[in-house]
């Protein structure tokens, strides 16, 4: 039977040699783990001989600290009776005494981030809202749907409207995606399973994160008839712990149909917002992650997109990964991460294990001044189209409004996605708020499809915008330096 | 002889299925009248067993609740003693207090619709002002005027200025025309005839809304000779409706000289400021009307836009709608919210019923992000100028300066119409304030043309404008999947 | 012997068939002026029967009104120890208290402006920085020059800088002329002479207003050998006085070198700032000029700038003007008020009695949203360079520092003007403030090129410019609709 | 043995003819210096009398003082006790009581401004913070940055990263130098010293200013082995003191490796942030440098930079500066100050003795509405791009992120400088300042490589950039006035 240790005994356990922590009133040895912890030693330190549940369970799935413990750290439980009890933050405060608004007085997107970030802490917020450097390339991501023009055709019968189409050969209810987001039980406890139930019964497709608070299996437990997953993967450098995940994801082919594999962060970006939130109950100043030319192996301190990054490989290439995928799945594979026409066309090269390509530029939150999406969308138009019928072209970043999403289906998107409005919409109402988050835009996007006089998802095209104001920025090569052909093939 | 009623009866019939109110001192029973009516059933059950005549009164023409009710419905009259007294608004006590400056004191369309703003009803202004999504093209719509610069020629004799000119063949004094704009009433008593007898002396020209809130024949009462109207028509899905209306308006050929067939909103924009403004008499939350697929069929709840929306034809084509009119009006067609060179260059096809087109986005109420009728001008002048010279080009928008009205005109606008504008100077001082409205316009218009050296309408022209900052923003085709001429006879 | 009067006396007789006026000490009779009153008659009823002197003075040159007054109207004089003691304003007093900051103490003409505006009337204040409508033209007029990008060369001997010039043959120690403002006196009573004065010692040109609140005669007074200066002629619909005023203009051959003819503003801008300013001597609500379209002619109760306006001539045309000015003066014509090429163009053709044309719009107090002299200097360049060998060309509006005034040199311009600035300088420091004002600008364009490593005015030219940003927004024609070459020979 | 004075006795030598101050507590007799002060006699007669250390000491190398007075001027010492207790203004309480944050909370250039902003003194602030006229180049000097997008390639391995490079031949550790800043003290007694040894461990460049706070060989003293630097030269009217200056730096051949003539300033900009910062120890106004055409002159009363001008030849050319240079040094010439194409094209003639140019406005401080070097960057790569294979090309001028620095490199830039930046380190926290600002900014620059999939600084070009939105802006020649080749030609 398992020892009860009263939380005092506890509490003599804090320093580097001798590191015990409370978690879901379990007493854990962690000494030996602190030098492997992902987000560094000094995290645990600073929860040394307390009970660390609170700051622990929004950000490990289940199941994370067995896999990294020895059975004998398990020390026993604690007795309850002698704990501090707990105070809530402001932010928890608010909640309980107030509560969120109805999610049906929220009109749209804004008024939904609004709520959220009064809901949730500000650490979590902090990661969610924070993007790289001045946020130039988060801001422009919506602003360049803001200079798109939209040219509605009139006297068309516009009673229907369909806002269906496929991904990859499946059938979705819209052309929308939840983009993989990590760590959603930071907002709210329904986390990534959350947003599942709330997208479910408009046929939406999510992409669950490698850093998801939840595991897969949880995630997708009770979704829809129908409804589908596609699973992010960020390579670990540990191979063995990505084959294994992969392995996982491969028992659940009626949920997960593919594999996202994300190119654009293989070193994190300079979030300091996030850098800047206070660190886990502590008030102490927090020291930057950044420390020059080690930093990627020294993380210590940091944000959460920090601690997070720890151990994710930063030598991917065209030749050796995608091989080395093939073996571990059969799931086709989209690239997430696509900045240039270059790499569009290259990935092109790969199909057909290779389906589709998100441009994304993680959000704004890896290379700050990176293009949007937009643009690559129309480098794609100019330079190299046949990439639209070779393989799908997915976009996300900056969406607001569903008139955001109708462009870029105008210019040949075949989906869009939404991070950080499904976090949002989580954090501002659980599963009604991601539901809400759904129901707006959809709504918007039918109302400016019909006064488009457009029926069809598939009938969208670039008759319907004037993406003049934004055309006229976009990359036109060097000619001096470069032909986009010879270009292109030194890099196959 | 009627019964009379203590008002403490008619407030114990406040349930969906016994639900009375009282109009005009007179008791009705709307219980079957509750699923019909157009702004939905929640909004008579808010006022159930009470006086409703402060909110019915504005926002409904005489005889609508007579087409709607039952004879046996009137049930009596109410003792007026037994009545509760009402209860002005903040507005309205301020409007008492102190009332309106002087309009003569004003200077400008601004400064009229500041005045405006403080004298009528904060749904009132919820209603004129808002625009749809984040007002993208209502702000559009007047900047773009700001960004086309003036070419004034000197040395050259102003001293005569001729503002008339000639709109489907009729005299008008100014190229300017009130656009249809709904409830005037909601500002002012004096409502759409208060606009008619303001603009009298001038010799525009008033299209007046479907959703007036004064029949077509009050409106017209009284106008001056030759001061002409036309009547804006939204097809509803009871086809025998509108076929009524245009009987009606058939009637009165000295005065409606043509019909405005409405296209650009066949589905409601969101309004979002509209829809926040609270509900009549009630401070409890509003529901949203965005509530997915079926919201069109399901209005209840929203803004005043979205009420007045109700059983508006979404079906509308070139080749079904413009026969069925022909068969119940002889009087010329001219079709408003075309945003296209496209549909530009299609409605002249219909020339000579189809006499004129207004390039409109619906002040920018419709689709957001939409093209200024600027845009499409340049379009038109563009790619099929002959438009021009085959029927009448009208433009509204934006308009808050005589200059922006001479640089339309320059575009080759053949009128420029004002909505907002009309009903602000209303909301301002009545019959004086749209009367002071159209004075600054025309003192703008002739000021602006003496200084640019032309003493008609006729003779401006695009020499006497650069509008080389906009030019460059317009659509400019999407070479590689379309050819206009392919693409617009696809639709013929 | 002139009678003598009570103040009391006066006081009785303040009505419009009975309406006297006391100016410096003596008692006036103006009923039968008060119809001709260019400043309307009811701003001078406002004054009946007390001293007038305070307001008419800063705005009335010597001899306006013996010229326009019979002898008999002129009544006696005013015992002073009866009349009430003026109570200084706001801001006479703060000038008295504090009194401005020592001229040297400041830096810019942005400072200066802003010493001045405390230490003027709010009137003068707001005729000064007035301009049309929404001043959007007032603000591009500065904000084009910054747009403009130099191109210093170095490695260039910059010991020696030569600001000196010729300008229509005479040399000038400074490219910089004082463009005709009218109403110093408004901000300071050394008013037109004083500007003479602080300009001599630069060798700077002054054309002088023939709204000017003192005499041509009184302004060139005790001006340095060599200073010269050109007169401004808005044409009077009564010929007689013009011509009369080019008579008295003529006789000083050794000062004035050049008639200056208005052409710019036929007709009064709508300056709402100005209008806006309380009447003289008044605080009662203003009624507007606005009037629809007999403005012109009932200027009554506007601003000071509509005061001004009245009786000046609309009727100027290229084929009856110029003949009547050869026959009244053998002085050279500068033409002001040029903003397009065609006008250029045109104006060339009547060399050699044309010798120069002004590119400005008034100072942005014209039409609102006519383009920037700068725009008509690259027009200039690009349709028909020819006029720059031809003409001299001036420019004004916008010149805030002496980089604006080297870019417009630059580009073409033979002098650049400044107006409010020499207003400001002399309402912030009198004959001190206008010498700091140019002591400024003559120093910044030193250093400016110094730093372009040019040594004299003549060797500026477009290569030391970027003016591309610029360049792509000027006018570029209508192709479709007219050939310069046409429209220009219309005109002609 | 010195003679010893009391305070009291120094005090009464206050007058231009009879001067003393006591500096480092020696007494010294200034009378005959007084007109030979590079800053003005009257600074100095605001110290006379009193003990001028505090004031003196940050401005002016170690032995500034000695070369410059005769052996009889120096009286004696002066009795401490007899001294008045110094007291510290406000910024200097500050930094006593609270000192600056730990350096390594600071994330980015901003913050470490905010923080030195807070730690020096008002006058120190000025004289760094300020620019020319309205800082509009200072500003987009930045801005022009931002308007460039970057072009991340992915699926690359970049486990690597190496931001060495050589300069001139010799190894760097990092594209990076200090800009020549003057007057370092006057934000942190550790000086131009500090700085070195600040930048010492990223094997990073340092141009020293001539003038400095410290000697060029207290600068370089304790550097680390392979350490460099540079020694910027202003030409001195007495070009005797310049060469004793050069014949000192070619004493220290294994530090100093270069000359960085500087050709953007031959006279001083007008920064007038500067000029209103307070004179040293004195309350009174000031009086501007602005004085008309003799103000290079008479430089008296204006900001620290007006005083360090004192001197300075504006006579240097092409023909004969590089031959006395060469007469006098041996060491490879930069030249510092090139802002057109055509400077560029003809030093390019003058290698090998000109081995670099620096594309430099001096931080804005020059001529104002100068271009930004990313401008001359885009020109010399239009017309001129052999240029780049002939000598090196640096730039400086507004960065303040990595992603600045590679989008220089991207664009043919060898090395980026950092002036002010260097500056507020220092001021922020001394060497460890210093230090955290180039740790920074090389943790920047790598992640920017590393997220565009570029190992090596050499491998960077214009396919990683997108400069479109800039590359419209830049200078496109005068047609019709010149040809470059001729223009170029008349100029050798």
């Amino acid at each position: 039977m398992a020892k009860v240790f009263d939380a005092a005994e506890v509490a003599r356990h804090t320093s580097a040699d001798d590191c015990w922590v409370i978690l879901y009133n379990t007493v854990y040895d962690v000494t030996d783990f602190l030098s492997s912890h992902p987000g560094g030693a000094k995290i645990i330190l600073k929860l040394a001989g307390r009970d660390a549940t609170e700051e622990y369970d929004p950000i490990h799935p289940p199941g994370t600290l067995e896999g990294n413990l020895k059975p004998e750290a398990k020390l026993g439980t604690v007795d309850p009776a002698t704990l501090p009890k707990p105070k809530a933050d402001g932010a928890e405060k608010r909640q309980q005494s107030e509560g969120p608004p109805d999610m049906q007085s929220l009109l749209n997107l804004d008024e939904i981030e609004e709520v959220a970030t009064k809901q949730v802490s500000k650490k979590c917020w902090a990661y969610y809202f924070s993007a790289s450097d001045d946020m130039v390339t988060k801001s422009f991501n919506n602003q360049v749907y803001k200079q798109i023009l939209l040219r509605p055709r009139v006297f068309i019968d516009c009673t229907k409207c369909d806002t269906s189409t496929s991904l990859l050969g499946h059938k979705v209810g819209l052309p929308l995606y939840v983009s993989p987001a990590a760590m959603a039980r930071l907002s709210h406890p329904a986390g990534e399973h959350g947003i599942a139930q709330g997208i479910s019964s408009f046929g939406a497709l999510q992409i669950v994160s490698t850093n998801a608070s939840m595991t897969p299996e949880q995630i997708v437990e009770g979704s829809a008839p129908g409804q589908i997953f596609g699973w992010q993967l960020y390579v670990q450098n540990e191979r063995k712990k990505s084959e294994a995940m992969l392995a996982r994801i491969n028992k659940m082919p009626d949920k997960y149909k593919f594999i996202a594999l994300t190119l654009d962060a293989p070193v994190p970006g300079k979030r300091e917002l996030d850098e800047k939130s206070k660190d886990l109950g502590s008030s102490e100043p927090i020291r930057s992650a950044v420390m020059g030319a080690d930093a990627p192996k020294r993380p210590g301190g940091g944000g959460v997109g920090q601690q997070l990054f720890f151990g994710t490989a930063a030598d991917l290439t065209w030749k050796t990964t995608l091989p080395w995928l093939a073996k571990h799945t059969s799931l086709p594979i989209v690239l997430k991460g696509i900045q240039t026409h270059e790499d569009a066309y290259l990935a092109m090269q790969y199909a057909p294990q290779v389906k589709a390509i998100i441009l994304s530029n993680h959000g704004g939150r890896a290379l700050d001044t990176a293009p949007p999406a937009v643009h690559t969308l129309l480098e794609i138009r100019k330079y190299c189209p046949e990439v639209f019928s070779r393989i799908e072209v997915w976009v996300d970043g900056g969406i607001k409004r569903g008139t955001d999403v109708v462009k870029a289906l105008c210019l040949g998107a075949k989906a869009v996605g939404v991070g950080r409005a499904a976090l949002f919409g989580l954090g501002a109402g659980g599963v009604e708020g991601v539901h809400r988050t759904f129901e707006i835009l959809k709504a918007e996007i039918e109302t400016c499809m019909r006064l488009l006089g457009v029926e069809k998802v598939e009938d969208l095209g670039p008759r319907y915008i004037n993406s003049r104001a934004v055309e006229r920025d976009i990359y036109d090569g060097d000619a001096g330096l470069e032909k986009r052909g010879l270009w292109v093939k030194a890099n196959l």
